[in-house]
């Protein structure tokens, strides 16, 4: 495979890296954030939408939902999932792996692989290294993902060590399948692999160099983002980044807060996805240019003003404070569609800015200053 | 008050006219079907989208419910309701009489006015003719309505007789109140009696006369699409419209599914609210050019076709049956939104191509054709 990534700019006080990721369904500018489409949809947003107002480049969808609803063969016979969803930029899918060990019941690790029962229905299923490369196949995503055990945290020393030599195994199982077939609808899939090594530096070094082995176009990082302190995730996608591979983009799996964003692009992460800005739309906390706002809060009650001037969505600019609030307290969905639209906004602005700012050589200046107002309460 | 209302052609199989009305945001052409915006929404449809997608001329607003939710403070202090939810076309509210009989506990309905309580906290809250007008100056609608009592169906006939005089008492309130204060936010508003009767021709056509007697620019229908067969619904609406001035618009308060509204456009209604296209579409029902079509059925799981190839709604033209189906049964938001933008885009072109049909000439021959895909599965 030709290479897929130019890097367009180094930043010479941190690692963070400005570049353009070649895709099948289009370009993306790197660093990005991926908004997460669970079940082929971003929750509350129209595609339109995702393109018009938030400038969304790459969406995930997940394998797990997707295989178990509306089901692999309803999307093959949509021509994929592209097709199925109507959205024809890049999409991402996971491997369904993360959710097999957060969601479903009874599941059962062995070195096949996973047998579990459906959190919809309770029906009993099987994913394996070789199946869920199958199924992403027949999703046809751009970039697909190994399957892997994310461990959880804290991690016995004995189990996360056990873990990730499987899911190094899985990897050659998945690489094997991989090979072994090809895309369904006449574009290229990459498939990426995932360090893992849970919070064990000597085992995330190991793990990062058997992944950068694999000699994959992308790489990335799971098992972090899973409870532990910011600090112990820093050091290891510090220690991580600087195992794999420069020339080929690192992917940091389900992070995280904008303030995490930011600091792991300065150490070299070019690719992100989280449910955060999205569920927390949900939940009433807003990320704005003004800084957290708890739009349920009284104090809003009667805030005309515009909910985030600065936002690339119009919705954002155009309704105030107040008439959220009123929308949320009063269970409306249009009070879930406008804060989805505003914190996605949120997201990639802030990865288009740190883009900008890392090709201007202002990155880390720029970071510093803005640190502080991703945290405060407005 | 100068005419607000022009007539530009009228059917000469059926009473069927073409009009336009001169609101103060904005001219309205008749027949014109109004989006329920309950409080202060239209459930999961953006503002923009309204106006894009749907084509909606004029929305409603209910008055029970924003004077419960935001509260009368909150939308005064935005400067009205047209820029509290940002939209700037012509907005209806209610007088919230229907809602206090319909959704509020332990009503108490006197001479003076009806006690109630909220249906949020219980709260105990009292509406009279004069309140209802104050808040509907607050809230600042174009048309706002005069509270009445909407008998229920069936109803005895002492008690539909003594309501209706009440509701004609009330009117002369309404009107006083309406008389001795001025719009709030710069324009005029206007106010529209409502004849009442249940189904009794005697007491239908003594209200139409009562209501017609007050020479206000709009004159409503209510105490109809309340349970009684559309047979008698269709003979009370005929002989109100009779006897309630041509040369003025007619509305029809809570009216009904696109066969309704075909109806009782021919027999002279020029003005409809009803929230059955918005929550059919939540309840998986969607109007379509194919005929009614219930997403969550099985036959659909694999329909890759569009949803209504004729729809003004983009989603409707982008996204697959299949797809929508996935959306509704997962309980994706997006199900809703997309299921609502088609309804409403039905519910909006079958009163334009109506218009059009009064302005060809070929309306009647145009409805019996349509009439019965409207009611036929597809």
């Amino acid at each position: 495979m030709s290479t897929i990534f130019e890097i367009n700019a180094t930043d010479s006080s941190t690692n963070a890296r400005a570049g353009i990721l070649h895709l099948p369904h289009g370009d993306v500018e790197t660093p990005i954030f991926m908004p997460v489409g669970t079940a082929g949809t971003v929750k509350a947003v129209h595609q339109q939408e995702l393109k018009d107002q938030v400038g969304a480049q790459i969406i995930l969808g997940n394998t797990y939902h997707l295989y178990l609803r509306p089901g692999t063969d309803v999307i093959q016979s949509a021509g994929g999932l592209h097709h199925f969803n109507h959205w024809d930029r890049p999409i991402l899918t996971d491997s369904g792996g993360y959710q097999v060990y957060s969601l479903s019941q009874q599941r059962k690790i062995k070195e096949e692989g996973v047998k579990f029962r459906s959190h919809i229905d309770g029906s009993l299923h099987f994913f394996s290294p070789e199946s869920t490369i199958d199924i992403q196949r027949k999703i046809g995503a751009d970039i697909i993902m190994a399957f892997d055990e994310c461990t959880p945290y804290p991690c016995d020393e004995r189990y996360a060590f056990k873990s990730m030599q499987m899911t190094h195994r899985w990897l050659d199982r998945c690489i094997d399948r991989y090979n072994d077939t090809t895309g369904l609808y006449g574009h290229e899939q990459i498939l990426a692999p995932i360090v893992q090594g849970s919070t064990y530096p000597h085992m995330r070094k190991q793990s990062a160099d058997y992944i950068a082995s694999a000699d994959m176009p992308i790489n990335a990082i799971g098992g972090l983002s899973v409870g532990e302190p910011d600090d112990e995730m820093y050091a290891m996608t510090a220690l991580v980044c600087d195992h794999l591979p420069h020339d080929k983009p690192r992917y940091l799996m389900g992070v995280g807060t904008p303030a995490n964003i930011l600091e792991s692009i300065s150490l070299g992460i070019d690719m992100f996805d989280c449910v955060l800005p999205t569920r927390n739309a949900r939940h009433g906390l807003l990320y704005t240019s003004r800084g957290i706002v708890h739009i349920r809060n009284e104090k809003w009650k009667q805030c005309h003003e515009a909910i985030d001037p600065e936002s690339s969505a119009s919705t954002s600019r155009d309704h105030t404070l107040a008439y959220l609030r009123h929308l949320v307290i009063s269970g409306e969905q249009l009070g879930a569609m406008i804060s989805s639209l505003q914190n996605l906004s949120f997201y990639l602005q802030l990865v288009r800015n740190a883009r900008r700012h890392i090709l201007d050589g202002t990155f880390y200046t720029w970071k510093a200053a803005l640190l502080p107002t991703l945290t405060q309460s407005a």
